[in-house]
């Protein structure tokens, strides 16, 4: 059985970190029952739609395998739907702004009620209480407020970092607390309730830095782009693109020669050991740039990092995708989407087990496709889903 | 209870990734059994050290909590205390190079002999089996590889992105997916087996901007810095440093006029919605410009953001590791460290509980420190122990 075989969660998301972490819950085997407002949807339906696409691509790379059932949460026929369904429930995943989930009676507090086992999680930008917690929060500007975004002067203009990277890691830690309380529940019975938040989970992952500057005193950034005044750790141009060398270790900087053939660079008493080469760094510069010029980035990665000299073809996001390890690897897989013939690529779990590895359980799913089918499970007769229906409450 | 409390991690990892997610599990309230070389011990204990400190602010921050065993590994004496450790542990870690824990006997086929409930992981560079599995691996040639370092054309010199964040991924992903099978052993009695590796788990977070350009078919990179054209969607000079502005809606853009009491950009024809303001963007970057440059951003980051207006100063680590909310969350504890009077700063688990949440178990070990305490209590008498003590095999 997959990790998550049985377990049903109800996913009160919206927009990226939360669906993020439900995602990631259903790719473990998890019964994903995704709610959205009648014929609205998950806002994110709709963010930077490519014309000839229902939906958009970055709902479809968070969506898939879920169920699509559609709830006013606003109608208290709504919301006593929900409170059916957490019910049956293992988990609950929110980020509605912090305080709505309470106004809607669906809080911990209020689900909890219903099922002492429940484990819930609510997502926001800084957490559930105190003064902050109605502040806005966009992926940005948490970059720009955790440090991700100094570029090392204070007349250096700032940058925006990798697009969504804190919303997607922030949804990546509901995800594995989660599964934390899940481990915590099957060995003590216990629900738990977790409140994650963006500010917080950005720091998670620049901990390193943060420490090194904690004890360094060092006012700068610990997402600062690393600059490297070593030739031998740096990207050059080849005939197809660039190879980012990084040649640190004695043995790698052999390797290097021998691959290069240039047993003059091995003997050159200028380059003999990491001191001379930092001695002589534009020389050896110009040295590895003439040489590679002429060499091909896509054959010289493989022959390097068989010498033992890590190397890397510098890639675009095209470029990674179609690498075949990953498909002998599983970390890529076909998914349905609404209104196209052909399938999607969506990227998996991002490990291989031995065995009940990841998988999608199914397509991404067209706004309410199992309203129905949902309702009818958790005891509502045909009579009654049509009413609801008909008064706009699913 | 904690999650994790009763849990045994046998710890058979170095350097970053690995070290990582075994900090994770200590949080949650594992027991960490950190297996180092004797007199040598875990290479990132010296890598990059300060001045007047034992230990490597690397070291220290993914250190804290754990149980420092010295056992040489290439000694059968050793392999034969590990194994024997294994027996009471419930996970194992290893980011040795791949085939190396088989050829040392404590690979999954050897040590689930001894424990068939174990979860057995493995973090490398590219998995485990296939041409690649040899490769070095770098978290900055993994980051040029997966698409991170590109900079959009191919004249541009591509750069390397934050420090160690594939590393510190990865290691986050062999942590979740550890938890995810501890959910399963839990339900089903079994163990399993993990294949962790860098450039899948890279995959992982940039999942979103993959999609997109699998979807599109542009060129580009799922990583590079975004770059707005929209005024109101840009950092600002301020006399205290830069202010990253948001305001994307129109709701935003009359709270940034209100809150910078600019009643005449409310009202001018040139910006009355959001075609107009992105028809005269010049005009209104300087507007905005010279407006916010003689306010403060700390000041306007909380009178925007309460007024509805997404906003962040922009912080260096030194600033954001000194916000109050990250104290009042838990977010921050203290631990001791090797040779020093003073307690360092740590970065904590990035969540909040309602109850049993996370916590350091100890402070960061000093290089073999419970060797004795842990094989006692594994059996070993005090003459075994001298005994294996005088051969080096600890």
């Amino acid at each position: 059985m997959q990790a998550l075989e049985g377990i049903r969660v109800l996913d009160l998301t919206h927009a990226l970190a939360g669906p993020f972490c439900t995602y990631h819950l259903q790719l473990l085997g998890a019964e994903v029952l995704k709610i959205e407002r009648p014929s609205v949807g998950d806002d994110f339906r709709d963010f930077a739609r490519v014309p000839g696409w229902e939906v958009s691509p970055s709902f479809i790379a968070v969506n898939g395998g879920k169920r699509s059932v559609t709830v006013n949460l606003k109608d208290p026929q709504g919301q006593a739907i929900v409170q059916r369904l957490a019910a049956s429930c293992d988990v609950v995943v929110e980020n509605l702004r912090p305080g709505a989930a309470n106004e809607l009676h669906l809080g911990w507090d209020d689900l909890r009620r219903v099922n002492p086992r429940l484990v819930y999680c609510s997502v926001s930008g800084f957490g559930q209480s105190g003064d902050m917690s109605r502040w806005p929060a966009y992926d940005h500007t948490i970059q720009a407020m955790a440090g991700m975004s100094w570029t090392g002067g204070d007349d250096d203009v700032p940058s925006q970092g990798r697009a969504f990277s804190v919303d997607c890691f922030t949804g990546y830690v509901a995800f594995a607390q989660i599964l934390g309380a899940l481990v915590r529940r099957e060995r003590s019975g216990e629900g738990q309730y977790l409140d994650v938040a963006m500010l917080d989970a950005s720091l998670v992952l620049l901990a390193v830095g943060s420490v090194r500057q904690l004890i360094t005193g060092d006012n700068s950034s610990a997402t600062q782009p690393i600059v490297h005044d070593r030739p031998t750790v740096a990207p050059y141009r080849t005939t197809d693109g660039w190879i980012w060398l990084s040649a640190n270790f004695q043995n790698q900087w052999e390797a290097l020669c021998r691959v290069l053939e240039a047993p003059e660079l091995l003997s050159d008493a200028r380059f003999t050991d990491p001191r001379a080469r930092g001695s002589h760094s534009a020389e050896l510069k110009s040295e590895l740039a003439r040489r590679l010029a002429h060499r091909s980035a896509a054959e010289l990665e493989g022959q390097l990092m068989a010498a033992g000299c890590p190397a890397a073809k510098v890639r675009t996001t095209r470029d990674v995708l179609q690498m075949p390890v990953l498909r002998e690897r599983g970390m890529l897989q076909s998914a349905a989407v609404p209104g196209r013939a052909e399938p999607v690529v969506l990227v998996n779990a991002g490990f291989v087990a031995d065995q009940d590895g990841p998988a999608l359980q199914r397509g991404v799913p067209a706004l309410g496709a199992d309203t129905d089918a949902v309702l009818g499970e958790a005891g509502y007769s045909e009579n009654e889903i049509a009413d609801l229906r008909g008064r706009g409450t699913i």
